[in-house]
């Protein structure tokens, strides 16, 4: 594949991602709705497509970054005559069976779908520091754009399911939510006494934090074999504990409400008969029906 | 100070601090409501104390690690006129109100009053991976027993509050839970796909949490400074990859549970006019009425 690419879509995002490829001397084409916001790549010598056709004709090799998987749908449905033969990289955000079914629509129309998602903010684009998941396929496909894919950062392929990459940057985003989650009620309990502040309690939650992270594979392998024996703290210890931060905060007026879906599930866990085992022993109240659209 | 120490509580805690104290060739007198625990510890050369006063009269120094600080309450009530002169460090644990009442009440009978928060488990004790909190006061009268404390693990000294250790205890375990609760929501979804293990998602999980934990310093500084103007990706943009992960979990039938109040505040932010601020924000929230007993 030749150094051309085109970028769908000029968000912080896209137009980090346009910026790494001109950097690298590719005849980068890019299209937003709005083209005002192309004019800055188009000084450093971006290619401007009027349409979405000229767009996607520029290009073996199509990036789509845009706000949304329906946006996504809607451009390729604009241009169905143009896709046969390319290569779709769509690393817009979105849920696992968009991504699939996107996969679905470009693959029955004569052409390639990887999907990915961008574990970085734009500023880390091009920078080892990025990671980008990619899945879809077949392996082939991947490995025969994966040096250009690669100057946007470090890149990791899921496999052929086109809903994988999605479905890791949830997760990895779930994990993240749930550490800043932790981070602001830890903050909002120390800066309820005076002279305390945010920066002075790193030092004593950095390496905290990074302990309780060195647990997580042990946790990691009690959910893979189901065995929840406690090796430590089991959910009765637990729950006294999560008591006493609910109680900490009534008096110190700071709120709770981010480790109450825990408390909940400590309790349920207890109430039926659990409070001998390990905290891994929750996984068991995260399974739902499943809703489809 | 001598070397002897009675230790009060013998659960898994209390049973690890004496059996260390006996390690290093102290004279630890031990006491439990229920004596038969202490037969371990007898046959490793500890003196069962068969009163609280007995107790209370054979150190200087005593070590309270206890089911609750209402325990720690009766127990010293009970032995009133052994008090004066003495040293209590009690390890158990409990809200910062608690700790500061029962500073006060030691105080009033002649005693002295350091609190703890142990960060550690049982197994730990004794290596530089247990980090002891301590507060209360003054600080010489933590330096003349500095000595003796450091034998269970890195001490750390957070002030002449005696509730200073609890708080900061309880803060470093909502940080704790909030990665717990993230970490489980982050497996639950990926293992709703056939093929995928826990022990599979850590190589992209753990450098992902570390680079998010390289964060929160940046974090930490707009919540000291209460400057929240955005430095990477906004509320609003948040918000929309919140709802992705919900949208994600109502597909493959994998509860959310754990993110829904971090969305809920985030969308109170945002419907409040902050979407476009950064996650620190959010630190308004936490504030409520104080409820005292």
């Amino acid at each position: 594949m030749s150094k051309h690419i085109s970028i769908f879509g000029l968000g912080a995002m896209g137009t980090a991602l346009a910026a790494k490829y001109l950097e690298h001397g590719y005849r980068t084409t890019v299209w937003n709705r709005t083209s005002a916001k192309a004019t800055p790549l188009v000084q450093q010598g971006a290619q401007l497509a009027s349409t979405i056709s000229e767009g996607l004709n520029a290009s073996d090799l199509i990036i789509m970054c845009l706000l949304n998987n329906q946006a996504v749908e809607g451009i390729l449905r604009d241009a169905l005559h143009a896709l046969p033969s390319k290569t779709i990289v769509n690393l817009t955000n979105g849920t696992p069976n968009q991504a699939r079914k996107l996969a679905d629509f470009v693959t029955s129309h004569g052409a390639h779908y990887i999907h990915g998602g961008i574990m970085a903010v734009p500023t880390m684009i091009g920078s080892p520091l990025a990671v980008l998941l990619y899945s879809g396929g077949p392996f082939e496909l991947f490995e025969s754009i994966e040096s250009h894919l690669s100057l946007l950062g470090m890149s990791k392929f899921l496999g052929t399911d086109a809903g994988s990459a999605s479905l890791h940057d949830l997760a990895l985003l779930s994990g993240m939510y749930g550490l800043f989650s932790g981070f602001l009620h830890a903050v909002a309990l120390v800066k309820s006494e005076k002279g305390t502040t945010a920066i002075g309690l790193l030092p004593l939650l950095t390496p905290w934090l990074s302990a309780m992270m060195g647990y997580l594979s042990s946790i990691a392998k009690q959910l893979d074999e189901g065995d929840y024996a406690t090796q430590g703290s089991n959910l009765g210890m637990q729950l006294a504990g999560v008591e006493n931060i609910l109680k900490a905060g009534e008096e110190q007026g700071v709120s709770s409400q981010m480790i109450l879906p825990m408390k909940a599930l400590i309790e349920k866990a207890v109430g039926e008969g659990h409070g001998g085992e390990d905290l891994s022993a929750l996984i068991k109240y995260f399974e739902v029906e499943k809703v489809l659209d």
